[in-house]
Formats: C-alpha cells, structure tokens, sequence
C-alpha cells in the first residue's frame, strides 16, 4: 500500500437532514479524530475495534467546547473502502454543525479531499481497478434498478475479469511470436502466424460481442435521450404527464451536477428515459420561428429519440410539415394522439415518411403507451431489457475497446501479409496496452485525474 | 418502553453524494433488516453485537438480486437515538439507489416514518424529555458555532434540569398549603402564606431570569433579522458584501425549507445574522413607489434590526427622508458610508432622528465595520455574546414560561389578599402545569404532534 497523507470530507449530501457524515481516511485518521473525541468517562478511541461504533462528542480541541453528540464507526485497512483505516463521524445533519466538525478534523491534521479522492484512494491502493471505481459513480448516477445492476457487476469486477482474460491470451500470442522470433525457422513463423490468427480472430470476437452491448450499456448509464417535439396542443404534455405518471414508471427528479438543471426520467422496464420537454419552449411562440432555435435544434441533434406528436383529428398542416422536416433523418416514433376523436390525418402520408414506429395513443385516456413503450425497448433493446453477461456502459471503455480492435486488425494485416510476424507483435502490445485503459493498468495519469475529478465530493 | 411498530426512513439528504443512510428502528427492525441483507458467505444479521458493523448487500427480497453494496450499523435499544433496536444502512449516495433501497426496507414490513418520528420515539420512550427533543432540529438548523451550543445545552437537558427544580419547589408549597387547609389551625395558616409568598418571590425570580435570557435565545436560534435599506448607490450590496466577505464571518448558503428560499446568514461574533437585502427590489425601480410595496414593508415589519445606509458625501435629500420616515419606530442603526470621500452630509440632523448608533464606515475600504459589529453586539447581548447559564431559545418555553409568570403573580395575589389560601394552590397548579409544557410533561398531544412535524424526515 501507498503512502498518502489523511483526507477528510463530508460525505453526505449537505442540507438539513437527520445525520451527516464526515469521513475521514489515512494513517493518521485514528489519531486525528481520536484527538477531537470525548466519549463517556473522558474515553478517546485508542482502544476502539474495527467494524464498531462509540457514542461521544466531537469537542473543540482549543477550547475543549463541545461541537456535537456524535457516533464513530471505525474500519481498520485494508477492510474499508479506501482499504486505509477510515473513521466516519456520524453527527446531526445541519449545514453549520456538519462544516463546523470537518474544519475541527482539518485543524487537526487532515487534508480536506478532492472530489473522488476517496475512491482514488482505493484505486491507487489496489483495492479495486479504474473499471470498479468508475462503476461508484456510476451506482450513484443510477436511473433505474437495471442501471444499479450493471453499475454493481462492473463494481464487482465483471469487466475486469473480462478484460484480464483477453489481455492474458494477448500475452501468451505476444509471447509465442517473439520466442518464434528470438529462434528463426521459417516453417516455425508460418505455424506461429496461423495460430496467432486464429487467436486474434478470437479475441476480435470477443470485444466486439463486448462493443454491441455498448449501445444498450450507454443507455443504462446515462440514459436514453428523448425529446418530445409536435405543436401546441397536439397533447405532449398529456403524453408526458400519462407517460411519467403510470404506475409502473418511477419518476425522479435528480438534480444535476449544476442545481438549475431537473432532468426528468422515467423508467421503462429498468430503461432510464430521460425525457427532455420541448413544449415550454414551443407553446408560448411561434413555432416555425422557435424551431430554429439554437436550443431545440441542439436537443434534437443531441437525442438518441424523437417523439414526434401528431394530432390524430386534424390534417398535417404546414407546422407539423416543417417540424418533420427538421427531424426527418433522426430515429423517430409518431404517436398519433387523439385518438378518441374522429381521425381525419392521412396515415398513409405518415407511413411514407418512414418512422420507426407509427402508434395510436389516447393521452387522456392512457390507451397506447403500452405501444409506445414496447417499441422503445424494441428499438434500442430488440425488445428485451436485461443485463445479463458482460455489458459496456462506459464510453471512455467503449472507445479503448474500438482502439483494441484497430490494433488487432493490423495485427491481422500484418500476418496475413508478410512473414515478418514481429511486426505483428507491435500491434498486439498496442491492444494489450488499449485494453488496460479499462482497468487503469495501463492508463496516463492525467486520465485518472480527469476520471476521479468528476465524482462528487466526499466519495 | 411503549410497543410501537418499526418504522424507516432516509435520515441523509438526498442527493448524488458519497453516502446515504436509511434509518430503521423499532422491535422488528433487525429481523427487517436481516431478511434483505447478505454477508460475506451469506451471512445475516441474526449475530450481531450491537455497536458493531458488518459489511454486505441488501438484496430485492423476491428475486435474490443484490441492490447495493452496504454497510449495516446496529445499535441495540435502549442504547440507541430512539431508545429502539435501530439499524442504519450505509449505501452509495444515489437518489435511485437509496430510495430503492427504502423500498426494499418497507416491503419487508417497516413502516415510512413520518417527518421527526424518530426523535418523538424518543421522546415517547422516555429517553428525551421534550425540549431536549425540541433541541435535536435547532443542532441541525443552528446557524453558528454559539447557536449549536445553546442548542447543545438544552440538548443535555440543562433546561430541563433548571425546569424541574422549579416544579418540585412548586409541589413542596402546593403540598404545604394542602396539608394547612386539611387541618386548619389559624396561626398557621398565616405562617404557611408567608412562607408561600416567599417561595413564590423566589421562583418568580429565577422564571424572570430565565425570560430575560430568551430575547437573546430567540436570536441564538432562529438569527438576527436584520434589513439592510438605503436609496440606489449608497453602497448597500459593498456593505453587504464586505460583511459577508470578512475572514471572521462565515457565511453560509442555506436551503430554506423550500428549495427557492436562499437566506444569507453572516456570524458575528456568533449571533447568526440574517441579512435581508432589499437592494434587489429597490435598486431598478423608483424608490419612493417602490417603499410602499408590500414585500419590503413587511421584512422591515418583521425586522429586529434595521441598517439605513446614507452617502456621507451628499446631502440627505427627500428620497432619504422618506426612507426615514418609513423606519424611524424601529431599532436602527446609521451606517454613514464613502468616508473616504468629502463629508456634506448633516450629521446633527441625523442625530436628531435619534438611530441607536450613527456609525462612519467605508465599505471600500473596510474601515468602520468593526464598529458596527460592536455596536451590534452591545444592542442586542450587551457587548458580551456567550452562553453561560440557562438561556431560552424557543418561543414556545418563552409563552410557557409567561403563563407560569400569571399564574404565580395570580397566586402571590391570593396569599396577599385573603386567608383562603388554598385558591391560591389553583394557581400554583397552574404554574406547575405551565412549567410542565416546557418538557413536556404536561403537554397536549396535538401540540406534540405539531412540534414533530416541523422536523425533517429521517430524524
């Protein structure tokens, strides 16, 4: 293990709540929090055990005034999170008594941590590899029960099990071409070749099973991005009021990393929806005008989905022709909406126009988004929602993958054209080296800065 | 200890953060909690000492799966918060990822518990009286270190203690006076009256003591409202701003317990001061019109301290005037501002007005702000800002405190007047009653009901 100096941080959310915790981590976090501790009869914590808790006061080392009642649990290393002794001070949940007990540990002795310090801790120490620690925050982004489970295997080390193996068979090839090498004979380097094809064709296999579940594993992360888009009155609000207040689809609000932005998701199937309104923007202007927006025309580029509402009742009429137009070469489902009112739309104009799904809902009714949900999870699920096996969630993993394949692929060049099967061996390490991108063996420095910094404060 | 069920709640504050807790507490809440944990080598909870953690995962109960990685903390009742078995869950800090767990927790039989539930256990478990439970959300919503300590105080029941004195000397004279009226004997009577009125003298004193210590309690808890006014360009938002900005003024954001409420809080000495500044509403529009406004008539209303800002460099004109006008029956203080510049302004005739202190300050520069905090000091805590003794805080012990004051000033009345002493154990009971409110031995349920719904959740 490392040498680090003691982090501190809180690592709750802050706000008036029950408790609060303040964690604290490193060699020194026993002595540091013990010398601000009082428990009953004047106890510190020299004695304590780990995996237990004492009852006392967190007191003001100058003045011996007391801050707060408090209880400290203790995990002795390596069996905590950043596998260093950790102390967690579990005080009352105020915004003033919270800071008030982390700047008495900063006083005395502890660094305040930076944001994923915590779990950088527990990389660095080799506790978990990049793949684990990416998959904390993941579980704390999660969307939905689905999102969790994913995020809880790669946490597990399903990934990094997946990855390790692929990396060692690279090796074994890496190895066989070079011996081959090192001992010319050239009926040897034919029979090399052949097998280190055979292998490559393997393990090519392999990250790209891993890389079609990307698509689906981008969305269980992060969300699939759907906007809603139609004139006034077609009934989106409706749709999106049916869609989020069904039973069966838990709503969160969650706010984002900056407080102005609520992000709406509804949850099909364990499908994380994010679904991004257009309509406060749309109803009060003109349309055609608004359309141009900069800001709609962004949302829609950046959409995984298009909603498009259509008013069952009426003809397409100019609006709806210029707002199909802006979103003709996106993947788009048409709800046809209304459809307890006489339908006078021409279906057969709409089929001619090529969306993935055309579907005829009843917002105030909530007829049809059985429909309309079935055709998501078809769409982007072909139909079944599950995690099984290994599944890529994250991109910087799907990118590291893309590049393993690249490798592989001149390294199959290579051997299929020339009998200089060392050159090879230069690609192949390349893949062995993109593929430990995903578990941090082999990744820059200022990656893992850039990962880390993107946790919230107090993980 | 009374049977209830086990209830469970989110006792952090919800959000992307490092760490949640779910609360459960209650006779049940071990065996709830065991039903959805699974330890190394599926291990329960059925074992576990109290004061100890054990590491695991709650699992969805039904399909086995695992919902997250936990640590789960077990304090056996009495020796718990609530005086219950309680058992905290320590999961990653996602909104999804905690509320699921919560889920998993009341489906297993718990019951959500209402807002402060947690401490009316405690309080109905006869671990806390009331005001040490009154004391648990002022820690949480303390606004400065001094704020924490008076709370702290009541917390360990110094209020209490001081409350109970009172009520046993109040039952000794209700007794004596009983005991007289059973077997009357003139003479003693008379003696019994005298000792009573003394007894009462006594007790009037320390009730007059302790509601001298509420004006400042009041501010201890809930801040110093003070409004900052002035015409556009005094230099209001500097002044402001070099208050909250001062190394020796911690300023805090708090959340109101509305999301949108943003109040400012700067730490003088430790008295929270509340800053309203209403230079948001005055500085765009026309001042005279603008005074007249509901909004700022009311937080000048509501204030205890009014700031009326003035450029030293110019001459009171009308707009100052009517500024003035609008409140000179408060307590105000003048700042005088831009010393640095020449002085016109009339400072005999701001005199005349007769403001609490005129006081010479540069914003830009930071000169005279000490000044003002002192001023600020000596008007409200006479010069010395401490929490010695027993100071109340709570409004509510302020109103019972009076009641008791009534009834004893009803009493001494009644020895003064006439020989039918006993009329006067009326109102001694009466008194003893009143005190009785204050820890909550003579309380009224719906008043406690009320009290406990002004909590957060998960307390």
């Amino acid at each position: 293990m490392k040498e680090f100096d003691t982090i501190a941080a809180i690592a709750t959310n802050l706000g008036e709540s029950g408790v609060s915790i303040i964690r604290v981590s490193g060699d020194k976090a026993l002595s540091i929090v013990s010398s601000i501790f009082t428990g009953k009869s004047g106890r510190k914590l020299d004695d304590i055990k780990t995996y237990t808790m004492r009852y006392g006061h967190i007191i003001n080392k100058g003045t011996g005034e007391r801050l707060d009642e408090v209880i400290v649990s203790y995990m002795k290393g390596p069996r905590s999170f950043t596998a260093e002794d950790t102390l967690e001070i579990n005080c009352h949940g105020g915004v003033v008594v919270t800071r008030r007990i982390l700047e008495e540990v900063l006083k005395a002795g502890a660094r305040h941590a930076e944001p994923g310090e915590f779990t950088k801790r527990a990389f660095l120490n080799g506790r978990i590899d990049l793949s684990q620690a990416e998959a904390v925050i993941d579980i704390i982004n999660a969307k939905t029960e689905l999102s969790i489970k994913s995020a809880l295997e790669q946490s597990a080390g399903k990934i990094s099990k997946e990855i390790m193996i692929l990396r060692d068979k690279l090796l074994v090839n890496i190895a066989n071409i070079e011996a081959t090498v090192d001992y010319p004979e050239e009926d040897l380097e034919e029979v090399t070749a052949e097998k280190g094809r055979k292998e490559i064709e393997n393990i090519l296999e392999q990250i790209e099973k891993l890389l079609i579940s990307a698509d689906e594993g981008k969305i269980l992360r992060e969300g699939l991005n759907t906007v809603i888009v139609g004139k006034p009155n077609v009934g989106k609000s409706s749709i999106l009021n049916a869609l989020l207040m069904e039973k069966r689809a838990i709503v969160t609000d969650i706010p984002g990393t900056t407080r102005d932005v609520i992000e709406e998701y509804m949850n099909i199937d364990g499908i994380p929806v994010k679904v991004v309104d257009t309509a406060g923007i749309r109803e009060t202007e003109d349309v055609v005008e608004k359309i141009g927006v900069e800001k709609s025309r962004e949302k829609i580029r950046l959409a995984d989905l298009i909603v498009l509402v259509l008013d069952i009742s009426e003809e397409l009429n100019n609006e709806d022709k210029e707002i199909i137009d802006f979103i003709k070469d996106k993947k788009y489902i048409v709800l046809l909406n209304k459809i307890d009112l006489d339908g006078k739309i021409d279906k057969d104009g709409i089929k001619e126009l090529n969306p993935e799904y055309i579907i005829e809902i009843s917002a105030k009714k909530g007829e049809g988004l059985d429909k309309f949900k079935k055709a998501v999870k078809e769409l982007f699920f072909s139909g079944k929602v599950q995690v099984n096996d290994v599944i890529i969630t994250n991109t910087r993993h799907k990118e590291a993958l893309i590049r393993a394949k690249e490798s592989l692929k001149a390294a199959k060049e290579v051997l299929n054209n020339t009998f200089a099967i060392d050159l090879a061996s230069i690609d192949l390490r390349n893949a062995w080296k993109n593929l430990g991108e995903i578990t941090g063996d082999t990744v820059e420095e200022d990656i893992i800065d850039k990962i880390f910094s993107k946790f919230c404060l107090g993980k």
